[in-house]
């Protein structure tokens, strides 16, 4: 979307079931092999009763809505700020939402930025600040 | 480590290329199939000159330095502040380093958080704030 | 988007490039070990003169376009024709692209479906038939 | 198998489990992340009551036998009809089987490609048209 066309208020979201999977992969692509995600034996002992997804995973479906739907292809990253404020267990279905919630200057965008699982629960929350650019001039 | 060993200024960090393997399975598990990521020809034409990785992948190498090394296993992740200042290209080598600069109550622990590029440039800066549980009570 | 929303004529589109590890993976997930996608040396003495993508890989791009775009989500895959006329060549940008031909009964729709290389080659070319259920009903 | 040894009746098929894992990297190769093989609470509310894998992996099986096993290594892929007749849930392990039907000029044949559950029963049928290159000529 452009950022002409963008209001205070605008919302998207997407909504994923987080696999095994995706965990796996997780874990190996960023090295993070904390045994909260990979270790079932040590997940079961924890306070958690089993492995938990990386809350940087569910941050992950915060920037593929920016990307993709709200502002969409193109936008660039700027800031962002995360709580993660309960466990996302393998097999939960969330969703990402984020909302427009100011329009500054330099095609800046400030949104607010949820996680919450199927049952309602926000697993991470924060703010987002992207950057919105002028689509590309198409040659004559 | 256990939260009575950490001691301000301590620091860890993880190096690792950031290969198109990546790219492509992050881009997969999340969701984020923003051109910049995924399609050469607009990355191309895009400021950027050609593909580069996730900022929020690059998140998670600071996530892999709390959970594996500093404090390390077990680690519960609280907040976490990102400013992305700089792209992440395929086939580049980043550092994510964590120094505790904070000891709170109940257990609670401040780190800042930086990515640099192995040429020095800083692409992702920022604070987390974890938690660092006790460790189980072995069973007699 | 709606069945009652869908014109003849309209199009979408979607633009990927095809990486090793696109190939790689889905020779793993598919189990299609044909050297011409796994075996550099024999790639390199054949026709193609070097690997290349499966032509099956491609047509899941026009699948990606119909699941998420046009018609979108919930759309119901029925039939497709597929003609593999040229091969896409690892490091290929491809785009997907889909266009309402025929409104049918049953909420059934017919569409071109055609693939083409950056170049404006066409590598796949077909006719897709799929069925756009009723949205469902929102309980009260 | 050489184009000279095929024969009108041969077959061959390709057994395989369709595990969450090959769904999730399909997803993400191909960019279909229609809910349906994603997004199990919008799969347990449509008529599939769960998610179901991608039609086009199914296809992917055919692909496999004729790029590995009739007729083999170096097939190149002309053409294929599919016709998606029931859904490939996950767990499911599904058998896909090809069968010559003709032999037409230009090093050209023709097959019936059919994939089935291990229940029996059809999940995609069409036909696919394949060319037989000679083979290379060793060197002395």
């Amino acid at each position: 979307m452009d950022y002409e066309e963008l209001r205070v208020g605008q919302s998207a979201e997407f909504r994923k079931t987080v696999t095994e999977t995706d965990v796996v992969l997780y874990a190996g692509i960023t090295g993070d092999l904390n045994p909260a995600h990979v270790d079932e034996v040590a997940a079961a002992a924890s306070r958690f009763g089993g492995r938990i997804a990386h809350g940087m995973l569910s941050a992950g479906f915060i920037s593929a809505v920016l990307g993709t739907r709200l502002p969409g292809p193109g936008t660039i990253y700027l800031e962002q700020t995360l709580r993660f404020t309960a466990p996302v267990r393998i097999g939960d279905t969330v969703t990402a939402r984020v909302t427009v919630s100011e329009l500054l200057d330099r095609r800046r965008v400030r949104l607010a930025t949820t996680v919450l699982t199927h049952a309602g629960q926000t697993v991470v929350e924060g703010e987002a600040l992207v950057m919105v650019p002028r689509p590309p001039v198409e040659a004559a």
